[in-house]
């Protein structure tokens, strides 16, 4: 393409994720980078937030090219902060999905799991162990953190606490990992070692084009529909739009529309390409019934293998 | 009834909450206590606990008789630990629905919104008033807690710090409140003063009938729908099933099956009553194409009054 010599693609692309680093966030951002460098996308420089949201209006903002955010988790369901962002901001567009095995550490300067009292993490993390944290910790009182490696900064110096992060996080902040990997539910009762844990992130960058445009083609695409207000039965014909064409619908999401109690918003991925034909005049009928549709992006998904 | 003379019913009925005192959990629950009493019900025994999860297992251990947990935000969304608990215990049966206005506070002893650099609050509250945060207090650090209470506790004695909470924890625990109500999203731009924040609870106490037996009716009806793997377009099916019989589905929230990622529970809402037989066909219907289906329960809705 003439544009890889142009001056501008030549300075780093930044890309924004939920830092500090040690994060899962920043284990899926550093597998994406890799990726796009290998694939001829250029160099990378990887840029923390403190939040979700502030990491996506980052990019919104223009302040980023590209964020790498948490949409769902297979434990512990879908990210609401992702979606509803996402859903606010209308300029950016999904671009990757990447799917990350999650492996927990029990990470402390504790002698043995006896003596710890508090055990520190991102409410996600400490959802995705509460079968281990019942068995092995059933005491233990949990404190929760805006990510996994600020609890492993929290639990630094203190025998009596411990943090629940990727292993990654205490080699960055020199904390002892006392336990790895923490146990899935079920991972007890599996003979093979299937990973149960995994995390679905997307990959967005701003888009100047109307989000009712047809972006570049991809195996999966998502949608968001809102409908007008108190009209009953109104999800049923988005489902027989694509299910009497046959497209299969892998996801549905519902949000609230913030404006009442038991209004929603509706998030929808198919297993499709916004290319085909009977994709777009799927789309055009919806079109027809719905308040607002959002296209947030046509795209394909990448399974990082974490030993790579 | 001939069972209200009997010994056993003048014991008082315990009912379980998302402690400590002062929670939105509470006021909920008091709210219901007070109905429940005033409708023959007899004398309720409020009965705190750390977590939503230790909540509903008190009641299906038999340690309480009923618990009110809550289930879904206007702004926030849905409490995804009431659904999965309630999935898994299957002994517990939903028997009243409530809907409570929700409205904060931001207590503190500092002496004004200038010295405060730290806000506690349970995620769900922060979340809900990250709009008024980012206007008034752009540069706090936001700190989760288990709930609102534990973070009014928390700001105790520190003149840097507020919690957000409901104004009756500030007087609990006597702490000043320094602002109320917190102005939800779009409620600057309100003429009048409508409150756009509730919460929707549920009364939950233990049955032993087999979740797939028709329960009492009521105005609301909450299914769990779980499907064979990896069967494309499954969720079409019920979505027909109710539509072409003129139900209204008035919600559809999924969560992961916590076995594979990608693979789905719905959790449905109809307004009708189980003992119509158009819902008992459309159920025995349902039954055909899901691997399992859960009645939760039939019940009414009561909107509290807060003032009362």
């Amino acid at each position: 393409m003439s544009m890889s010599n142009s001056p501008k693609s030549i300075a780093p692309k930044s890309v924004a994720y939920l830092g500090p680093p040690g994060t899962n966030s920043e284990a899926a951002a550093l597998a994406y980078v890799k990726h796009y460098e290998a694939t001829g996308g250029g160099k990378c420089l990887l840029c923390p937030l403190p939040t979700i949201a502030q990491t996506l209006r980052h990019v919104a903002q223009s302040l980023a090219d590209m964020a790498v955010v948490p949409v769902e988790n297979s434990l512990e369901g879908s990210v609401p902060v992702t979606l509803d962002t996402l859903w606010q901001l209308d300029v950016l567009r999904i671009r990757q999905a990447l799917v990350l095995p999650i492996s927990h550490a029990l990470i402390s300067s504790a002698a043995g799991l006896g003596s710890i009292v508090t055990v520190y993490s991102h409410p996600q993390a400490l959802a995705q162990c509460q079968d281990w944290l019942e068995k092995n910790l059933p005491k233990a009182q949990l404190i929760p953190t805006n990510s996994t490696s600020e609890a492993v900064v929290q639990v630094h110096s203190d025998v009596s606490a411990a943090a629940i992060a990727p292993k990654r996080a205490a080699e960055l902040y020199g904390v002892p990992v006392l336990v790895h990997p923490i146990a899935p539910p079920g991972r007890q009762r599996d003979a093979n070692d299937r990973a149960d844990n995994f995390t679905r992130f997307w990959v967005v960058s701003r888009e100047t084009t109307p989000a009712c445009a047809y972006p570049p083609g991809g195996t999966h695409t998502s949608l968001g529909l809102s409908f007008p207000a108190n009209v009953p039965g109104t999800l049923v014909k988005p489902m027989q739009v694509f299910a009497c064409r046959g497209i299969n619908l892998s996801r549905i999401e519902s949000r609230p529309t913030k404006r009442e109690l038991g209004e929603y918003l509706f998030f929808v991925d198919i297993e499709c390409d916004t290319r085909s034909p009977s994709v777009q005049t799927a789309i055009e009928e919806l079109t027809a019934c719905t308040e607002t549709l959002k296209i947030f992006g046509s795209y394909n998904l990448l399974t990082i293998d974490p030993n790579t």
